[in-house]
């Protein structure tokens, strides 16, 4: 790792996600943790209102946000309906970047898109608050290890090399003789439905293809919202390169009841 | 400019205000561009939450808080409903700050407010990502200005110089022989309906005034809340130095009705 | 106190905890102006979302996270119901802190917990901004105060030294002969009621105590969420090290009727 180069260049950053919300004084006393730790460092929030223990919208949510920080970051994720038993803690090393969470499948994107991931069990009690507590990793365990990360400490310092990660399966594409099924795996604050099913996919069935979400069919791929008139749904490719249903200047989620979870089918066989 | 001069002084300091909620990943992936490209810049949320889509808000609520910021400031103001059809980006330079967002209006009490403008339209993709989404331009065009601006890119380096942006008209104040109309622009998290009415304005007209509020008259101005009972409504000047209308220990909203757009008239002859 | 040659080791940082929200302009201009006076001091957001003018919260919420950030932190609290009436302003030093606020009993934990406490009332106009508001301290007194603190303004310049701040009654435990009787202090975001009562006092009771809230009694105290079943109730020492009532996997507001305020009753004799 260039971590040690990148930290004299520059003060390192830590980003936080959680579900912690931020009415609370959960956030604060981990951005303290990590300050006492590790000095001038930058802690950036990316967010804290994943819904609560919801690892799976942890996982989308995050993914669409870290591969944009410089190398060097330090990630971490705290959606941990599992704190205070058995599952384990990961500190996880990739050519670009350090992530710290619950082993409990928050990191699957990760694990799908990087290359060389290592990763270690978080166990060494000495890069954990002293009397760490049952049920707020996130400041005892989480928030220690971003800290000493920052500070050079080496990810074999924490645990044991492990390979067998959690892995969610949610995001996966079912494949018949005539179609694609994907699903919904997030709606926006505008109310966007946005799938899985990626451009590549789309553009790669033949002429005819149709897409039906909740029943509806609809026959064009448009570019953006403006392609339709105020008020009209229509597909497109979102900002993370996947069909998305929308409405211009309108809400997918409220007018159309699109959820996350719910099925689309591209129906067109691939050329 | 003296940016290069500045940035030698102290590190850059990019502020972030949009419509994206953070419950999405929209923001962290803002934050993550802006970092990746300017280095140890410090990014300062101002707000996420203006409501969705809506320009005249995001205008208001940025222009209370922009002229704080020490000179140097990168402002990205990103409230875009006509994003990926032909509405320009706008680079604005003034004597302290420079600007970067739609070219919609949101920037409206900058250009009242600052003496000397100049701007470009953002055409330039040298400076954006590759492959610029048709729906974010928050993180493909916005925050890649900022980034570049704080690495000490010129502005007339993005694109050419306009004299046209768009500006709304919704904050004036209609003046009529014996009255002159304003209206309330805001409604703030304590239900303050916060209007247009400057103090001068009001201190202006004969002592007999009155001002009216939807169908309530009031005869006094207060300086605070706590200068009537409990409970009870109230006018003061607030912090942006305009005419409130206030409840104190309660919201104006929630008790009296007032929202956005409601006619404020201050009835009596100036001076 | 250290504070200059903690400076030069590294930036300062300034912590804002406030009941403002961040759907207005009010917490970006407070940042503002803590970076225009304080140059490249790192301003770290602990909430905004304190309910509207509830001081008793606020003082709960900020004690669960200043304690763990470095020395020489610099911590502004701002829940400030009096604002623009006699109410006095405040600035506190301990030996690793100084806190910045309104003398309304929001730092009655700082007071309780640090042995330390010197302390004045913050008068002196040079260190406010020009044209004090009535109605927002927080941008013309408070921030500045931070920003000049962090410039190493000693507090003994902001005012007159005072030793009678304004302390909140409402986190005393009531002790009978064979009874403890806390209260809910917060509930917390994921339904979890937290109560006053520690694990000292709860542990020194004899064996036969049990714990009744709303009419339930509990006989044991679990260690984490994941040692009952799915759905069930139960008692755990949290992260504040008190006791507090759950629902693994869900939330004891909703499903047990769980408010702040309600009482909490240990019943058995100390040992």
């Amino acid at each position: 790792m260039s971590q040690n180069s990148t930290a004299a260049d520059r003060p390192g950053i830590v980003t936080l996600t959680t579900d912690f919300g931020v009415q609370d004084g959960y956030v604060g006393a981990m951005k303290g943790v990590v300050l006492e730790i590790a000095g001038s460092v930058t802690v950036v929030d990316i967010t804290h209102e994943i819904p609560p223990q919801d690892v799976e919208a942890g996982a989308y949510i995050f993914h669409t946000a870290y591969p944009h920080f410089p190398d060097g970051t330090i990630h971490v994720v705290v959606v941990d309906p599992g704190v205070g038993r058995k599952r384990r803690g990961l500190v996880v090393e990739t050519a670009r970047y350090r992530f710290v969470g619950p082993d409990n499948g928050v990191f699957t994107p990760v694990f799908q898109a990087e290359a060389d991931c290592r990763m270690v069990s978080l166990e060494n009690p000495e890069w954990m608050r002293k009397d760490v507590s049952a049920t707020f990793h996130g400041r005892d365990v989480f928030a220690p290890a971003a800290g000493y990360l920052c500070q050079g400490v080496e990810i074999e310092a924490f645990g044991p090399f492990v390979t067998d990660p959690v892995m969610l399966d949610v995001w996966a594409v079912r494949e018949e003789a005539d179609r694609l099924t994907g699903r919904i795996v997030h709606v926006d604050r505008f109310g966007n439905g946005i799938s899985n099913l990626s451009e590549e996919q789309v553009e790669a069935a033949v002429e005819g293809r149709v897409v039906e979400i909740g029943g509806q069919i609809f026959h064009r791929i448009h570019r953006t919202y403006g392609d339709v008139v105020q008020g009209e749904p229509l597909l497109l490719y979102g900002s993370q390169g996947t069909l998305e249903i929308s409405v211009n200047g309108g809400s997918a989620a409220e007018e159309m009841g699109v959820q996350r979870g719910d099925e689309v089918r591209l129906i067109g066989k691939d050329r």
